[in-house]
């Protein structure tokens, strides 16, 4: 089974691409999606839709997980978080794909063992479980489900 | 020039289609997307994109206009409303559209000369202003462009 995991932000989108082989998890992709801020709000989700129908395409997971964090968030955070997530989720959707939501802490709880792990655990964590070459960075990408690309980390188009 | 008002939301969705025509406004359509609660938030924001790009299509307006507001809202309706904005936004910045925010106090400002005018007051001088048969309703209809469809309520697809 394919997941698409997806940690939503305009400026910053980051995803990752895992699949279970033989019993162990495997990266299939993963990176981050850039939008730039001199383009309007309107035109910088458009773009994230349509890097996340490619990646829907290209991979054709099973389904979709988001970090879901309004948590902590103050209300403008909150409005800019959620307008990245609708453009993802109306993409996810569209393909009648299930979404599901993680906290950071059940993420953490998941990969570390605990659900108030560090950034550089859960990226220790991930690179493990992954085996993949180096430690994943940047944080949006390693939050994601939790790893770097291989392959450059903005994506092509 | 013909311009989309968008009063966005995920369970009820106000939009209104608003031309000028002999110097006069006009009102061309309106009415509110509705999604069903018992379906998964992807799938909602998956049809009211759908619904949004079928009025973008239809009528081809030369922007859209949206309701700003986050202010007085808490964190966890924020995210709520920026989703389903989200939606919106990506359906709009796909045809190079320009999106332009309104506080809820310009519109009432504009249409009634007073940022404090209550929702009465501004449905009867949009009733007025468009030249409707009778007063717009419901709120979420009102308050997009503010109006209401002299067709079906409920979006035919």
């Amino acid at each position: 089974m394919i997941v698409l995991g997806i940690d939503p932000g305009l400026a910053n989108c980051g995803f990752g691409v895992v699949t279970r082989r033989d019993g162990a998890l495997a990266a299939l992709d993963g990176g981050v999606v850039t939008t730039s801020a001199s383009a309007s709000p309107a035109a910088r989700l458009a773009r994230l839709q349509r890097e996340v129908e490619a990646l829907l395409d290209e991979h054709e997971p099973a389904c979709v997980a988001m970090e879901a964090l309004y948590f902590g968030l103050n209300v403008r955070s909150a409005f800019a978080v959620g307008q990245a997530r609708g453009a993802v989720l109306a993409a996810a959707g569209a393909r009648g794909l299930d979404c599901f939501d993680y906290t950071p802490q059940q993420v953490k709880g998941a990969v570390c063992g605990s659900g108030r792990a560090d950034k550089g655990q859960v990226a220790r964590m991930v690179q493990a479980v992954l085996r993949l070459p180096e430690l994943p960075a940047p944080d949006h990408a390693s939050d994601a489900p939790a790893w770097r690309s291989r392959t450059p980390t903005t994506r092509r188009r």
